[in-house]
């Protein structure tokens, strides 16, 4: 149930067993210091989210250069990640269930953790854990501040679940979790703007009235890799989500004005047929390269090449007339995951490569951690 | 990297910690039984697709019912069901790569394994790690019967092929690969028929012009969950490959005349968020329930409930304002997967009910597995 890993350090890149999780470490350390370096002037600090990654070997590396901690989406991220040595962790999420909140109050004992809610009933769920395990939990209010997924509305309503917090025994206000997901991917700087500056009025707005009931927020956290710079230069926003700026994908690079991070993930794939004249098929199919956010890129050979159609196990590959080069029968090929977060949850380990030599093998530790 | 179970055995289905990979047992050995039953006057023989269950359990139960064996995509399947017990196991794929074929020729001194092939230069790297192993592996001619994937076109280019494994000193020819991966979706009956009638066709002209030579087919497989009954009432295959049959899927359901199985796959999840009327959140989104093949439905709710949305790990429902029954924060719904191959291969646990109770956890043994 846990794949052996694919490569050992030392071998070539060509040598490496596929499909493989490739993480290209020149581009993934350029991404790290390059998106500490765009932070800087703004006061914003980086909580990098760890969905992207699930890996504290990259989270301490995000550390190292400035972050402030992790986010999750998951209690099982969260315990790999504190597990892994990852002092300061906010779940950007509602936690539902005693089991799940039990084991986030465990982990409280050997990392800060805090979580979000947007319900009254949540509060009451994280005050009994927290007394249960004898220990103080930071809790978030989530406010919807325009992808209409979870979260109350901003003002009045979060100020409310706010103060039920602040008078919980167990339970320290944290701040607002306020990340507009669908802002990331909108594809003009123009709508992004827009989406951002209206977010950021809602999160001011609610500031703003928590601070007439006597209620700071220690944290106002949001911004993912499409629109972090936003979010940073608002003057609102604390702590910047940011996750797929370590990696970047073919998604993130159909932004116009894309984010400026170099591609540092790659699935490696090899030419398994090549029967006919015009197509070529990989080993990686969609249970190697999901296609939530459509189809892979065939690196550096596109548009000669291009991968047009994922079946579980096969990835088929249209060949242009003109192509000088071919893909071979047994050539491998580096393809750039179309949306790198649901990419890296199905691989056991990155196959860090430097040089055209793998360097290192790190577990992808938090690897299907649902719960 | 392996996920405890979220349940034990006892439980009730409600206690189970969600994401869940849930199997009606019930449902699941009615269409084992089902298929056993379909097949029977036919003469063809069940090989079910391991790609889809990815556990040694599951062939197991399988076989106990009358399957001569399973397929595979990929080599790790191979590994996992070997270890666990099968004996008789085809690759139903073509495997490029020293390492993999090595590995393969391996597993054949506890069982036994064929691979399939669509160019002269695999049959030589087969020949060689049967060789280095000192074992004889049986091999496959793919031919390409109108999915337009891997595979030969049938007829002349086949039987070169099969000549050339039949002259290879460590293999042996093992028949034709037939399958016609395009044609189980196909919405209509007629679809379907017309598709299937032509694939047989195709693989009849080339078992007889391979007889011309001198070579008996051992194995003509091919046919999937959609089409099954049409490949084993032409009198030309001998295996049937159908995989998905045993726990069904929102996308076969689709067909008109669906197959006539059960489902029995779900995914459990937990709505943590109902912020705002008339739409809800689950915890289990594409990471969880992929979506290659379309939304999961919500089980016994549709169409007043329906899983509109999936981001990474949100589901967004959208419940209807005449709802009788409106998803309550906290409660645990029961999702139909889209898809069921990718679904499974998400999870490290099947979680086993039945009778409202957990009777049984089984791993994923082979999740992961994709090299």
């Amino acid at each position: 149930m846990l794949q052996p890993p694919p490569a050992e350090p030392g071998m070539r890149e060509e040598e490496v067993d596929t499909p493989a999780l490739l993480l290209d470490l020149d581009a993934f350390e350029h991404n790290l210091d390059l998106m500490a370096r765009l932070l800087e002037p703004t006061g914003a600090k980086l909580r990098a989210h760890a969905k992207t990654h699930k890996s504290p070997v990259i989270a301490l590396r995000q550390m190292a250069r400035g972050a402030v901690g992790q986010c999750t989406q998951k209690v099982a991220e969260a315990e790999a990640l504190a597990w892994g040595g990852v002092p300061d962790i906010l779940v950007s999420n509602e936690v539902v269930g005693a089991r799940k909140l039990a084991r986030l109050a465990a982990l409280a004992r050997i990392a800060k953790v805090a979580l979000c809610v947007d319900d009254p009933a949540q509060i009451a769920a994280a005050e009994a854990a927290a007394a249960d395990a004898g220990i103080r939990l930071s809790v978030l209010v989530e406010i919807d501040i325009g992808t209409g997924r979870c979260g109350v509305a901003p003002g009045p309503e979060a100020v409310a679940l706010a103060e039920r917090i602040a008078a919980s025994r167990h339970l320290v206000f944290g701040g607002l979790q306020a990340y507009h997901g669908s802002a990331q991917h909108m594809r003009t700087p123009a709508q992004r703007r827009a989406a951002i500056a209206a977010a950021a009025d809602g999160a001011r707005r609610t500031v703003e009235q928590l601070r007439q009931r006597g209620l700071e927020c220690p944290i106002v956290g949001g911004g993912g890799t499409g629109t972090f710079a936003l979010e940073a230069g608002s003057g609102v926003y604390t702590e910047i989500q940011a996750g797929s700026y370590c990696f970047m994908d073919a998604d993130y690079a159909r932004n116009e004005e894309a984010p400026p991070f170099r591609q540092s993930l790659f699935v490696l794939a090899t030419v398994m047929s090549a029967a006919r004249p015009g197509v070529a098929v990989v080993d990686a199919g969609h249970k190697a390269v999901p296609i939530d956010s459509g189809m892979p890129l065939v690196w550096g050979r596109d548009p000669d090449v291009r991968y047009t159609r994922a079946s579980d196990e096969h990835g088929g590959l249209v060949v242009a007339p003109e192509a000088r080069n071919p893909p071979k029968l047994g050539e491998k090929l580096r393809l750039v995951p179309g949306h790198c977060d649901p990419t890296v949850d199905r691989y056991d380990w990155y196959v860090g490569v430097r040089g055209g030599r793998v360097e290192c093998l790190w577990p992808v530790a938090a690897r299907g951690g649902m719960a």
